[in-house]
């Protein structure tokens, strides 16, 4: 069998049984069928022929052995560190943990929200701030997030933040990239020098760039001077920094960000990492991103959720603050276990080591008459040799060392967890400096000595053997429903295979030791793979150009609306800023288009669902010559195929135009249309779905953007990489030349693996997957849209708006119920409130579709005994979902019995999930709000 | 934090609170109270200071470079194989599965006692025998197991045994080192010569070492043959080849035997594999090794179980016809997941696809002008190349092919999964020939293709996907208890962390690449580790040479046995023949030696439990001369530390006798005594104990034997590798020369992160929390046994004996209600019926061993309630347990509450283990004995 016959769930026997059931006798007559025949292409998508496992490991072993993972000593914001190997295989490289979804359905998914509460108690504890978010993609978003939460805040009138010279220069890039597009002015200068009078933020890096640590009346000087403007404070901060120095909220900042990598997180030649941001109390409702929160279920018990859902992109569409969609959980899952398991104590202890190295080193640069340039430093040590730096840097490198070149005549020296008395004597040596061989003693300024406690809470000091460690991860993990469980049919999520040779590479020390500044010849396989998937994308999408550096998909996004207002202005059309939207659209586009500088309009839909052609006609002729762009996702949010999209492409092609498709549903395009070659001037990809980089309980994604030429000049690039983008590009959306790099390596492999023909079966089986479950369950739920002879694309709305009027049974209901029956719930409320939308993926097998087709009728006949009075639906096993096994241990007085509430009709007592909670109050979570780990007793009895 | 103290469960912290409850104040002065001084070594471990994980992973990714992984063609039943990585990462890098223990509480184990199941009906599939074993040690082992049984079977008066001359050479070799010390006369020829008229049974090689497939017509006669001597016949058949010819059941053997390497388990230069033995239906309940059986739990629902236990060696002692203790799991169910995956058409194409490469390349070899010297074969080609074998050999290793060498004149040419054209193509360039580039058509004799269907159990059949794979691996270990869920109390099993940087190495392609035959240059690395742990095991034993052959504790102790028989023989003693073993040891210790040619007399104990040294001496007085040895467990199987075992020693050797010292309970010892010192002439270890090889549900074990310099030149060695052992060896215990070698890296790991201060302060911390526990439990359970100062060695056996007079309540309760509390149980009735051996090891924090004895306290408690009759015992939570979650959905009449059965005293809901059956009828099963899969109809409603 071939990788795609283990890729794609059904079996061709299997096949013809569901082809029978929507009643066509061949895949390719449903699939041609279903799609218009007008943006079908019929080539054979023009990739090499599938590999099996075992050669594309060996490939990827090839690629591995070409990358050079040196010590590296460059800094700015990517530090070395030790993953330890128990979290690495029992979270990085377990599937219970990397399959699993957003936990978007709390009941199932508490074991990776106490790990994110974890991240947040440990980043509001480091950074000495009331409330931490669950992570943000990056350093340098994170930074832009805070600007942006400063300029809403601020009383000041201004729109100028004001950047310390010390900040990261890619952070500085980005802000810049950013800032162009939200009409925000920046002003990076030495802050020392003074601040001007008027502006609404300030960004302090801490320790700086160049590794300086300030004193804390350097600290204090800048908070006055924000507070004299009525502007707020950024403090962008190193957490290893923070267990030794003063954190940033007792210098009084509004706001801390920065990156949890170097807690354990591989460097990854740049990604996924997770950013982190934190503020002060009463601005945690401003908090963009994701927000983990401590609520109650239905039996009083302590519960986690998420929180203040109300004010994230995907509810707030055009009127969104940020449009960041996503966290990086599974980072930021391994970053909170490094610091479980080496608590304060340990991680304390790890930053003197660091310090006292560096300090070491720098008594050894002065005894050798090499200037130091600062005095006061954590880890990074700036040392000037005039005309020198080139040839130190060489002679490093020839130890296998990579140091930092700052201009011609200074070189920075990082130090992280890896660095030992023999690194720093081989960079002595390349100084041309005798090896002192000991460390220092600490060099902190006076007054930022840290001296309060951190990470105080009971977790950090339980796990700290590896047994305790391991069974820690085990019970967390044991609590969640991910996709080694069973099927997660979530419209629009694409929660498809994520097979275990697309992860293995993943961990491999060959992509996973480099550092984002690396010099290109150290990343030569790294660079190979990377100009590989860029050319397969280009193919199977149509497209010219791709540029992988957006780390999410709402990034992908930006940078494709950035691209067009880029490509409009450099025709002379800067007013053409309108962004036309269907009112089907996710609430991220809307969000993107404004954060791109762009105003929405949105366009109807008709009954069908379908864009309103007449009315985006209407926005059309209406905004004329500032017409931007229009954004369509194909097939659409409503899970079909519209006839019209190349109709609609014309129409704004025809008045300057240009036409951005969401590439969010791919997977029911690949290998049979191109997005390219049907209307589309840009898409963005996301690598999370269609291409099988796991969903990691809520990150990391990879958001592609891909352009046809003319668009291409505008793509990302990156200041510290020229061959990551054109020299006119946008600028950078990532820190990172190429976003989180180290898991492209799983979409290569799934390419590889597939081929062409793999992958065009693939796309044909998903449709073939939904439209069996459509025509399975249409005489149960009403499927509420469809397109061409009544077919639906890779997903299908089930309506159960008429049975809620009828029965007052919810999709809540049926969400948690189906909790019971072993299965995540689908899609809810999106696009339409009061549906389900189901997306089987190509990748579940017959059997587990008709286990959830025969969950979702057992379901609709519970409903009918609401609706004919048997229940009374607060009293009903839909209303009474998910049920725990706790709950079978107390009395009993619910009007069907235990069986019924636990093995309903189907359930295999064997393969039985148990939710660790009960229904979860949402309203509660959010009022009393929450958001770090709370005391153990809070849990007594449960 | 060093390794040490990850790997150590208790803080310094924590172990003050445990010494205060043991009434001393340091750890010195507690293991100075306990161990008798006479035997302590003051002196530190001469060890290399103790690196950190990543400095031991780092050391262990060069050895796996200097090792040359090549494409292998050897043969000689070792042959690549592709793992799929869906198996690798969920099986064998799994700590569900890896950390689990042999399935002797079969309530707690059903997801592995299913997989071995599934290994059994796979194994009496392919073979076409009527029942199967859950796999033995390797094929030679597995031979000699066969030869055993034919004896004890056969009607024949014979002590011969005819043996194909084209058997494996390790096989003939294995055999030969046996049958001296056990009285078997070994006839190796050419059968188709014709076979003796006595004999007791015949070994026939399917398909021959040389690749030869014999026709029906050889098969027949052989049959006859010995059907006329009133002899077995036994095949050693390949399961690959299988799929394709006549199983051996359909020829008439009795027995089958082999390996299951082949499916998805790497080389690892040797092992551990999986041996098999199937036999006709008459001989089950003479099978040696462990058999799975099918019984029913207390709810009428098919459970699985190990049958037949009374007829093991640990039951049989002096009386056992076989010593093994332990199967093979890990491998095993490797190689039954290989099954279900491939499915029986998957396996058949891949046997296809071996055969015809092997087919074509034979059919160019001839075109070339090369001789084949077998015209029918199914993967293995026997060329003649008159005086250029060597040249031939070396041209493919320049090609990076290894072929295997049979004599000046003939290689070997042996085709696999990993066979390509390419590599064919390779190999005929280097005989000097053109690359011919396509398969050949099937060379196999008539009559013998098979026709029989095998693999038809749904399980073959229904996992096919990754997905649905993932699913089945995952749902199988969830039913299973295994040191990642909480500790496992086993006294004498040492269940202590398996830590992940260990376990890492193992699956890295350096240490799984390499074939056992291969040339000692591709295998540097391999033996410079080999070299270096022998070294380290010599250094902490007090021994002067080691061999790491044996690959299960009961074969280094059959080693050291037949050492110590060599030894006696060399001196002209050959009638010393007697082993004085206490009636505390071992089951296995007589099994062992009965096996190596000796006769068992049994010392009594005195009422302290320790051997009774007036008893030796009337013992050994009255078997003068013909005293070979006597063989002891120190600290004994009591678990306490003997003062007399520097006399008993001396006794011994004042006779002339050989004291082996058993290290099954090493753990009590490490870095404090070396039984090398104390008087033990030789050790076997238990790598799988002390040293932290996981013990994989059962299996794998790595058994090396130590022994003091005069026994060196008499331990194992191995045709195929000089460097194995002495020339004046034994032979070989195990098919390939270092036995398992692919895990060796573990316990190199492990003694290299902890030296030897870690490895001393874990002997303390072991013996500090045996004695906490029983100083804790000790108002609770009397504790049978102890030492100097009252206090225990690593464990303690709490004696339920007069409870269980008084109320009922037996063992079997105790640990079945352990369940329900969360608990494995620890060892029940051994050494000593009506008791439980707990031994925590030092791995397990304070907060897990409280948890424990918490739970046992509470259970006392219960038991006390029976007591007063409150609960007659057999309807009392005891006799209930375990609890599944199923039973609490139906009627209850219990006189106890839900809650009590599930939730008893302590019990988190959160993190609640579930058994899937509640206690399994014993009888019952081996009654009606049931070895393969049952019908999926079977589980109707469960």
């Amino acid at each position: 069998m071939s990788f795609a016959d283990r890729h794609i769930g059904p079996s061709v026997h299997e096949q013809a049984k569901m082809l029978a059931e929507c009643g066509y006798d061949s895949l390719d007559a449903l699939v041609d069928a279903a799609i218009p025949a007008a943006i079908r292409d019929p080539r054979e998508l023009d990739l090499p022929p599938a590999a099996s496992e075992a050669e594309a490991l060996a490939e990827l072993r090839a690629l591995a052995a070409k990358n050079r993972p040196m010590t590296q000593m460059i800094g700015l914001g990517f530090h070395d560190t030790i993953t330890p190997a128990v979290i690495r295989r029992n979270v990085l490289e377990s599937p219970a943990w990397y399959t699993a979804y957003t936990p978007y359905q709390p009941e199932i998914s508490q074991g990776r929200l106490e790990a994110l509460l974890t991240f947040q108690t440990m980043v509001s504890g480091l950074t000495g701030l009331d409330v931490a978010n669950a992570s943000l993609l990056d350093e340098s978003t994170a930074v832009v997030e805070a600007v942006l939460l400063m300029r809403r805040i601020s009383r000041a009138r201004s729109q100028r933040v004001v950047v310390d010279a010390e900040c990261l220069p890619q952070t500085v890039a980005v802000l810049r990239t950013r800032a162009e597009a939200t009409g925000i002015e920046i002003d990076v200068r030495d802050l020392a020098t003074g601040l001007p009078d008027e502006f609404f933020g300030v960004v302090v890096q801490y320790p700086g760039a160049s590794g300086v640590v300030r004193d804390r009346e350097f600290h204090q000087s800048v908070g006055e001077a924000a507070k004299r403007a009525g502007a707020l404070c950024t403090v962008a901060a190193d957490l290893l920094a923070l267990t030794m120095i003063v954190p940033p909220g007792e210098l009084g900042a509004d706001i801390a960000v920065g990156t949890t990598q170097r807690f354990g997180v591989p460097l990854g030649y740049g990604g996924p990492h997770a950013g982190y941001i934190a503020v002060r109390s009463g601005l945690e409702r401003s908090l963009p991103g994701r927000l983990v929160g401590v609520s109650t279920d239905a039996e009083g018990r302590p519960a986690y959720r998420l929180a203040l859902q109300t004010r994230e992109q995907h509810i707030r569409r055009e009127k969104a603050t940020s449009n960041i969609c996503t966290a990086q959980v599974l980072p930021a899952v391994l970053a909170a276990m490094y610091a479980v398991y080496h608590g304060p104590d340990g991680l304390r202890g790890i930053a003197e080591r660091v310090h006292g190295l560096a300090a070491g080193f720098a008594a050894a640069l002065r005894d050798g008459g090499v200037e130091v340039v600062h005095d006061t430093f954590f880890d990074t040590v700036l040392a000037r040799v005039p005309g020198r730096a080139a040839e130190v840097i060489a002679e490093a490198r020839r130890a296998g060392i990579n140091l930092g070149r700052v201009d011609d005549d200074h070189v920075r020296i990082a130090c992280d967890e890896l660095s030992t008395l023999d690194i720093m004597g081989a960079v002595l040596r390349a100084f041309g400096l005798p090896d002192r061989g000991e460390p220092g003693s600490s060099t902190l300024p006076s007054g930022v000595a840290r001296t309060s406690a951190f990470l105080t809470h009971e977790v950090f000091h339980a796990h700290r053997s590896e047994t305790a460690m391991l069974r820690y991860l085990r019970r967390l993990s044991d609590q969640d429903y991910a996709l080694d469980r069973g099927m997660i049919p979530l419209g629009s999520c694409t929660m498809k295979l994520n097979a275990a040779a697309e992860m293995e590479p993943v961990s491999w020390p060959g992509f996973a030791g480099l550092h984002p500044f690396a010099p290109a010849e150290d990343a030569a396989g790294y660079l190979e793979l990377i100009s590989g998937l860029n050319t397969w994308l280009a193919e199977v999408t149509g497209y010219d150009q791709v540029s992988l550096q957006p780390n999410a998909g709402s990034q992908g996004e930006l940078a494709g609306l950035l691209a067009i207002r880029a490509y409009h202005r450099a025709n002379g059309q800067s007013e053409r800023d309108v962004c036309l939207i269907p009112s089907s659209a996710h609430g991220t586009n809307a969000a993107s288009a404004v954060l791109a500088g762009m105003r929405v309009v949105v366009v109807a839909c008709d009954s069908d669902g379908n864009v309103d052609l007449s009315d985006l006609r209407s926005k059309v002729d209406e905004h004329g010559e500032r017409l931007a762009a229009a954004m369509v996702t194909y097939p659409s949010t409503h899970g079909v195929y519209e006839n019209d999209i190349a109709d609609l492409a014309r129409i704004v092609h025809e008045r300057g135009g240009q036409v951005y498709v969401d590439g969010a549903n791919l997977n029911a395009l690949l290998g049979l249309a191109k997005p390219g070659e049907f209307g589309g001037d840009v898409s963005h990809l996301n690598l999370h779905k269609t291409f099988c980089i796991p969903h990691g309980g809520g990150g990391p994604g990879v958001g592609p953007v891909a352009v046809r030429a003319h668009l291409a000049p505008y793509l990302p690039n990156h200041p510290a990489f020229a061959q990551a983008g054109p020299d006119t590009g946008v600028g950078p959306v990532a820190a990172a030349p190429f976003g989180s790099a180290s898991i492209l390596p799983i979409s290569w492999a799934y390419i590889r693996m597939m081929g062409a023909a793999g992958l065009t079966r693939a796309t044909k089986v998903a449709v073939l997957a939904a439209n069996y479950i459509a025509a399975r369950l249409a005489p149960h739920y009403p499927v509420l849209y469809s397109g061409r002879n009544g077919l639906v694309a890779h997903e299908c709305i089930l309506d159960l708006r008429a049975l809620t009027k009828r029965t007052g049974v919810t999709v809540d209901d049926v969400a948690k119920r189906l909790v019971d029956y072993g299965f995540h719930a689908p899609t809810m409320s999106f696009p339409v409130a009061g549906t389900l939308m189901v997306e089987p993926t190509e990748s579940e097998d017959v059997a587990e579709i008709d286990r959830f087709c025969e969950a979702m009728i057992s379901i609709r006949r519970e409903i009918d005994e609401v609706a004919d009075g048997r229940w009374p639906v607060e009293r009903s096993p839909l209303r009474g979902a998910p049920h725990t096994a706790e709950a079978l241990t107390g009395d009993w007085d619910a009007p069907y019995d235990r069986k019924t509430a636990v093995y309903p009709d189907g359930v295999s007592p064997k393969a039985k999930y148990w939710p660790p909670v009960r229904r979860i109050d949402a309203a509660r979570g959010d009022r009393n709000l929450v958001c770090s780990c709370p005391p153990l007793s809070d849990y007594a009895g449960s």
